[in-house]
């Protein structure tokens, strides 16, 4: 007997039918004598027509309204789940975060779960019945409804894996599991069998949207085992493990990319110690993530361009703090752009392995594409290219690192 | 300084705009320096859908699960409506019936309100913070939400005025008051001023679908003022008061109709004492309402014919219990009519004026309408007559008492 924790995302609990075919997987594992907890999505559409609803009502809202608002389609989702699985001869309850309770800080709209008191579910998940609950929300220590943030279901499934110490936890999806790369785009793209949590971690936060980057940190912090499978076809999916468990040894794991990057240029700032502080804190202090950094060699030996990425949708504030700042920071011109995209080579051999950025670089440069930006980790090289040679160089480098399917 | 529930119904919140407008409302009487507490119903459309998808899920659903998912609809207008005041301008917040909270009991899908913890709620008020609550719904012992049943925001209204002591309930709805009979039907239908708690009662269980029956004798038992009146025309509405209250002397003061009555007659059942026992005992024990009823005069002296009404939708449902009891009670034949209506002429006059009753069956034989069942309280006679006479029925009575509009 195991411990599951199976969460279905929107697309697979988009209607009635899709919820009925969830409800088979659940009872599947339920008949093999596991306990089963089912964390569920809002119905595909759902969370975009209430938020719609929200901000035409006030752009700038209260955010606690906002999240009485959004929790609602989990809710929704929750009920139904449970009267499906009720409706199969199978056990199951409907829990709402407050109800758990699933106690988060006061964040509202992207809440941080504290602590989960699992005490009544737990005793009811060992009597047999399945706990269905409504993920992305919690209770604020105000005593209202939070939510976690885009994607936070796969948080709510993650931490309940994790204080009720599941044996695994699976993400069911429109997809089928973990890809080398964006399979709509790299053709000979490869499912990949198992992905260590810390390249899985690089692949969502660089652009790979299967998993929330959150969730993926909090399963590697608790070793959590992650499972990403589809709730459509019935093959087996990726595991997300420690780097321990996978054995077959990969240089490069896969390619991933972003568009949401937008580079921006501050001409002929003043070359003197302290500037990138200047530059940086009123963009920090506003919130705004810078992620790629360079500082050209000066020319005149008195100034230098800076040249950094925010997040697209900051473009616009940016600029504008910037703008704030020009007499203090003396530049000459802002220059965005926002047609480039990030793309990056993950894999957790690059420990073990030298050469893997400069084989991107040649890759890259063999194909006349011009790197704007190059930022590096431990297990992850990026670089920042125009977006038109976007699908060109993910087909280029997934070829040059031997990732392309055999077939 | 005024306290003052507004309550708005599914049409007076059924898009942004609407709930803009009501907010309107709201923050007029926060303007005049009262403390209001809004209960909202859901989005006109959005609990038919929810319950047809809970239907579809599993027709004999787990109510604790319906309750769950129904109950969103009147969150998601709560936290809107919140909103909407807050962009006015006016101090406001959400709460759900568990925050508050109105305790119910476990009668899941139509549970009854024990209490409702008004302390926080309460002090926030007097602070002169706009409470906005999802009507409809409460939290029941077993710590998951409960729904009151439909038209259960009325009451929900009803019981907070109770509560908080408030000086008047406001009914917000798609019509700007109570009529003397059906506009739809009768042009020359009047809207009243004023209108007897014990007169609305009879209205409401007698088909007038503006107020839902047991808010009615709630804000009767408690002596709440309850107005009801349009959202979307700025006219006076009715107030339902107490008789004392009302200065206008009406022997009569409505006409009420209901197409949701079917008749029974059982055929040569034996005439011996406890027949009726032997034959209601058993619908009641399916929680079938017996509503008029007429014993035949024994025709041989053994055997009679009975003639009960019970809802339409329990037709079905009672001939299968009567004809379960075939053998025990020895009837001959179950005869079913659907195609009935039940017309009621209503008015507290009737306690001190004669004759209400004899003008009723005058006015319907002069138009040679046939009256099948009989039935009379203190302040109302009702007949069932065929369908097919119901417009012409109405707009007799409607004149014979004198009701008709001057204009």
């Amino acid at each position: 007997m195991a411990r599951i924790v199976q969460k279905f995302g929107g697309t697979s609990v988009k209607d009635i039918d899709r919820i009925r075919n969830a409800a088979k997987r659940v009872k599947r594992e339920v008949d093999a004598g596991n306990e089963v907890v089912v964390v569920v999505s809002a119905m595909a559409g759902t969370t975009n027509q209430l938020v719609e609803w929200t901000q035409t009502m006030s752009p700038l809202h209260d955010t606690r309204e906002y999240d009485t608002i959004v929790a609602s389609g989990e809710q929704v989702t929750a009920g139904l789940m449970a009267l499906a699985l009720q409706d199969i001869g199978v056990d199951a309850r409907s829990w709402l975060g407050w109800q758990i309770p699933i106690r988060t800080d006061d964040v509202h709209g992207k809440a941080r779960i504290e602590r989960i008191e699992t005490g009544e579910l737990g005793r009811r998940l060992a009597a047999g019945q399945v706990a269905v609950v409504a993920g992305f929300q919690g209770l604020g220590a105000d005593g209202r409804i939070t939510t976690l943030g885009r994607g936070g279901s796969d948080t709510s499934a993650v931490a309940l894996a994790t204080e009720l110490k599941a044996d695994r936890c699976d993400i069911f999806t429109d997809v089928d599991g973990i890809y080398t790369s964006d399979p709509r785009i790299v053709a000979k793209a490869r499912k990949l069998d198992r992905i260590a949590f810390e390249e899985m971690l690089e692949m969502a936060s660089q652009g790979a949207r299967v998993l929330e980057t959150r969730s993926v940190a909090m399963a590697m912090n608790n070793r959590v085992r992650l499972q990403v499978l589809s709730s459509f076809v019935d093959v087996p999916g990726t595991l997300v493990t420690d780097e321990e468990e996978i054995v077959e040894h990969r240089v490069v794991s896969g390619i991933a990319y972003s568009r949401d990057e937008a580079k921006i240029t501050v001409e002929h700032v003043a070359d003197r110690p302290g500037v990138a502080a200047a530059l940086f804190g009123p963009l920090a202090d506003s919130a705004i993530n810078v992620d790629m950094i360079v500082q050209n060699v000066s020319a005149d030996g008195a100034t230098t361009d800076m040249t950094f990425t925010v997040g697209r949708a900051d473009l616009d504030r940016a600029l504008a703090v910037l703008e704030e700042q020009r007499k203090t920071l003396g530049f000459k011109a802002l220059k965005p752009d926002s047609n480039v995209v990030k793309i990056s080579v993950i894999g957790a051999g690059m420990r073990s392995h030298a050469g893997v950025a400069q084989l991107m670089f040649k890759t890259l440069a063999d194909r006349g594409i011009n790197i704007q930006v190059i930022s590096t980790s431990e297990i992850k090289v990026s670089v920042l290219i125009a977006a038109d040679y976007t699908e060109l160089a993910l087909r280029a480098l997934h070829t040059a690192y031997g990732l392309d399917e055999a077939g």
